[in-house]
Formats: C-alpha cells, sequence, structure tokens
C-alpha cells in the first residue's frame, strides 16, 4: 500500500509544468509505481488554448471544475465541457483543450507515463520506461 | 474518442449502490471499453465505515472532497484522509475506509471493473471478462 498527497507532490518530479505556462500537471501516480496506469491531477489555466496528441498513450479524462471545449482534431466536432464531464482518447486522437475557466482534471494514461517524456521530432510523446530523472520537468511532457 | 458525462452514468449500469446503503460508484469508464482500466467516482456517506478487499485487483484512489481514515487491514497502521490524499492498493491489502465527512473520490481499477462482479464465498471479486448485464446493479460489486 501507498499513501501519498497532492501537495508532496509540489516541487518535485511530479509536478510537470508546461514551458507555455498553460497547465501544471500532477503525477500522484507513474510508471515506476508498477501498477500500469499513471493518474495525473491537470490544471489549465483560464484562457489557454492547448493542443495535445498521445500517439502511444490511452488517455481518459474527467473534469472536476472549470468550463471549456474539446475539439477532435480528426473530425473538428466539438464538445462542451464541464464539472463532470469525460473524454477518453481511445483512438490516439490529436484534440485541442480551450479553458473559458480554470480546469481542473483528473487523467489516467494507458501504458503510464513515466515521467521523462519529450515530444519527439513529430510533436508526439515516445514510449519510455526509464525511471524518473530528479529535478522538476519543465520540457513539454504529457499532461 | 468517446466522451461521456457523469450524470449519464445515473441509473444505468454504470451507477452502482451499495446495498447497505453506504456508497455509491459511477463508473464512467468500464472494461467494455477496451482501454486496460476502470475509472471510478465513488462518494461515501459520512459516518459509515467500510471494509473492501480487491484480490484480484489494483486500485488507486484520490480524494477530492472529505476526511477519515484508512487502515491497512494487514498492518494495521491507521492514514489519515481528505482532500489530496491519494491511496494505491499495489498489495491487494484488505482496508477499511472511515468517512467523517462525506468523501468523494476518483478511483481507478487494473484489470478494469466490468460492471458484473459480486463477492465470492471469501468475500473477494473475481475477474470478469463478459461485458455488463442491462439493469441497475445493486450486489456488492467493486466500488
Amino acid at each position: 500500500m501507498i499513501v501519498r498527497t497532492t501537495a508532496e507532490c509540489d516541487g518535485t518530479d511530479r509536478e510537470v509544468v508546461d514551458p507555455h505556462g498553460n497547465w501544471v500537471s500532477k503525477r500522484i501516480v507513474l510508471g515506476g509505481d508498477g501498477v500500469g496506469f499513471s493518474f495525473h491531477e491537470t490544471t489549465i489555466n483560464a484562457g489557454s488554448v492547448n493542443e495535445f496528441h498521445y500517439a502511444n498513450h490511452i488517455e481518459a479524462v474527467w473534469l472536476v471544475e472549470g468550463t471549456g471545449t474539446l475539439t477532435d482534431g480528426e473530425t473538428g466536432q466539438v464538445y462542451p465541457l464541464g464539472p463532470g464531464s469525460m473524454y477518453l482518447l481511445n483512438g490516439h486522437e490529436r484534440h485541442t483543450v480551450t479553458a473559458d475557466t480554470t480546469m481542473r482534471m483528473f487523467c489516467v494514461f494507458n501504458p503510464p507515463v513515466v515521467g521523462t517524456e519529450v515530444h519527439d521530432e513529430n510533436g508526439v510523446y515516445p514510449l519510455v520506461s526509464v525511471p524518473p530523472q530528479s529535478g522538476r520537468h519543465r520540457a513539454t511532457p504529457d499532461a
């Protein structure tokens, strides 16, 4: 049994800050925990527009607070987002999240994010199996 | 891409009510979604004491609201729980959750809960690979 708090992620490898300043992601469960998924709390700033693409990961996102929209980059379809909205990227879809107000969301990744992922030349996060490095990451990893 | 809301779970297979009336679990992602995990929002009533054991599943639980305690049934250790607390049952530990106030938590199961699990003769949830049946379940499944 492992017991942690969100506050314990602050200032560690588990807290990742978007280099553009649009979001912060706190990863309370990572690949190194060996349970087959990672589990993140992500806060997206009001007024930001964020393009994401996880070519190697499935992600589920469940909103707790905030409102905005999700645009499916493959189809162009736009979905409203609010507290209780959930989207499941089961087809590695490119997508855009626009935050009208500050959004707080819980995210599950399979396979788990390890913590050292950075964009490759195609803007895609690779699969990584090494344990996280020390230091706070600021290098565009998975939210 | 799948987009759903918590409200859409109400009154369906995805909403599971504890037969003792102590908790409600809304499973927005289930095994049938084919992504390797299930993702639940569980509300535990204030004043309730709940014994859980998932012999076949790993579970991560992250509290959003409420306070109480977690007792590791294997070691007897007691942990305080509050907003931002997370516990990861990576060793299939028997555990007791005591809710001092109403608790709201997000839970990830690996392997995914399918929706038809019921306690076996040892009080353990079996692995189930069939799709969920219709109707609202009230038969002591995973929270």
